[in-house]
């Protein structure tokens, strides 16, 4: 397999899917369980056809470094929680108000607004109680940095809730590539970064190793997010599962908008390619990961 | 100081809010970080007048087993970050929709819901980031452990969101005191129990001295939930500073409406005995813990 085989990435990453999502499975409280709704809420939103893409990095970034596989798989399942979250409270009608996610009706829209904020509310308070009961037999120093680093990454400062309160904010006359940088960095950069950064560390990755799982984190994070906007101008709505076309509607501040199409694809290729380089010294131990990063800028959907 | 004058206790309390002030002033993003929108809500909220009943319960319950103070601060006061985080979305339009909170509008009045809603979500996450760097110099174990109690007990099986499910859900028809007792012990109950088990296991209380300061906090937390029913039914607004008499209007589930009020009355102060006996064992060393049990139920806010 050479890295620039999206497509076999693509059928790794579905395999890859097995393990998480029985983890999963496990870790949500069953539906039937009382308050029903809100898990029957939780689910809907976790099992809502997810490309598990921030579990396989932590679960890579993991392996690079020969880290536990049972502990990666359960911490990887927790940033998949941590992602559904952000998700669903993104889509509610006060923030983005989209009615529609990877093809089905929103969280709001099925359970009303009041359940859609609890259930999100719920599967981040999850996510912390599953990555904490998981070092409680060992590497708590690795499982509190991690919680500590995460947490941080979805934080207001240079944080995903700090980037769409930016994001949010953005309009016609406030457009500059520097506080796009900003919103791209802070709303999904941080986490992508911290995806891959809580594997290594989880899996005791030494100094040098570190950087490099890092620098790789933040070109893909980066290239993640103008392939994003890439797809919001030139996707179809039925290969993407949502509606499309509205950072322009909203005026919002994206790659395509400020650079052109073409230049953003060259970005996000370039971005990539970096993200590849910064994986070299792992030869081809590091080429699933190597192979991701080309997905992201590949992907359809 | 006896344990029934409730006033000294409130000058007790009204003394050990500068030390948890002062953390939280220093936890929290300045006012004039970017985005200054979210970091201006947080702020709002955390410092709109609470009586950091949560912080002085993990603080007492420390010192009780004689645990590091700075640790006991740094950690409490995440848990009235915890506490705003939670009041902010119990007041949203979607769910209690209520305008005003001790007094001054509430966070979605003043900075809209997409804010309000975000705030809450950055609070809540800040309290984890907190906790966890907490644990980084010593105590790991023990500080994973408060974060495994303490997500566990906002949760949904039989934590704060599953209790504020339960209480959305509750009308007319499915009112009875099973379904009261979860909503009780799920929504108030569980944070209030955890607030006190955070001191106690942080500053490594042993098995009997944690059961002790776990029946305490169950009393309490009971407690105070049944004294809050009561002030929704005979407070004034002036007194609490928010709407009143909105439980009856909703038909909520509540202690006054199902057993009457004065029996009512008698059952929180029989909680509040309860839960002073329970410390018994500690002698003179409880009794600022024993005073707060008192205040709870004494308490006219």
């Amino acid at each position: 397999m050479t890295v620039c085989e999206s497509t076999t990435i693509q059928e790794h990453l579905e395999r890859a899917r097995a393990p998480i999502d029985a983890e999963l499975e496990r870790i949500l409280p069953p539906a039937e369980e009382y308050p029903q709704s809100i898990h029957r809420a939780m689910r809907y939103s976790v099992f809502a056809g997810g490309k598990r893409l921030r579990p396989a990095l932590c679960l890579e970034a993991g392996r690079l470094f020969d880290g536990d596989e049972k502990l990666l798989v359960r911490v990887g399942s927790a940033l998949e929680l941590v992602h559904t979250y952000s998700l669903i409270h993104d889509d509610l009608p006060a923030l983005d108000n989209d009615a529609l996610r990877r093809g089905k009706p929103t969280s709001h829209v099925v359970f009303g607004e009041a359940t859609a904020i609890l259930a999100g509310d719920a599967l981040l308070t999850l996510a912390f109680e599953v990555i904490a009961a998981a070092g409680a037999d060992n590497g708590a120093r690795q499982v509190l940095q991690v919680i500590q680093e995460l947490a941080h990454a979805l934080g207001t400062v240079e944080g995903m809730v700090g980037g769409q309160v930016a994001d949010l904010e953005s309009t016609d006359s406030n457009h500059d590539s520097a506080r796009l940088d900003y919103i791209h960095s802070a709303k999904t950069g941080a986490f992508i970064r911290a995806a891959v950064r809580t594997g290594a560390i989880l899996a005791q990755a030494d100094h040098a190793g570190l950087d490099c799982i890092t620098t790789y984190g933040e070109k893909i994070g980066l290239a993640f997010q103008i392939a994003d906007d890439l797809l919001d101008v030139v996707g179809t709505q039925e290969q993407m599962g949502k509606t499309l076309g509205k950072d322009e509607k909203q005026h919002k501040a994206t790659y395509p908008a400020l650079h052109g199409i073409e230049p953003s694809r060259q970005i996000a290729h370039r971005l990539a390619t970096e993200a590849c380089l910064a994986l070299a010294p792992y030869g081809q131990r590091a080429q699933v990961l190597q192979g991701i990063a080309m997905y992201i800028v590949g992907r359809r959907r």
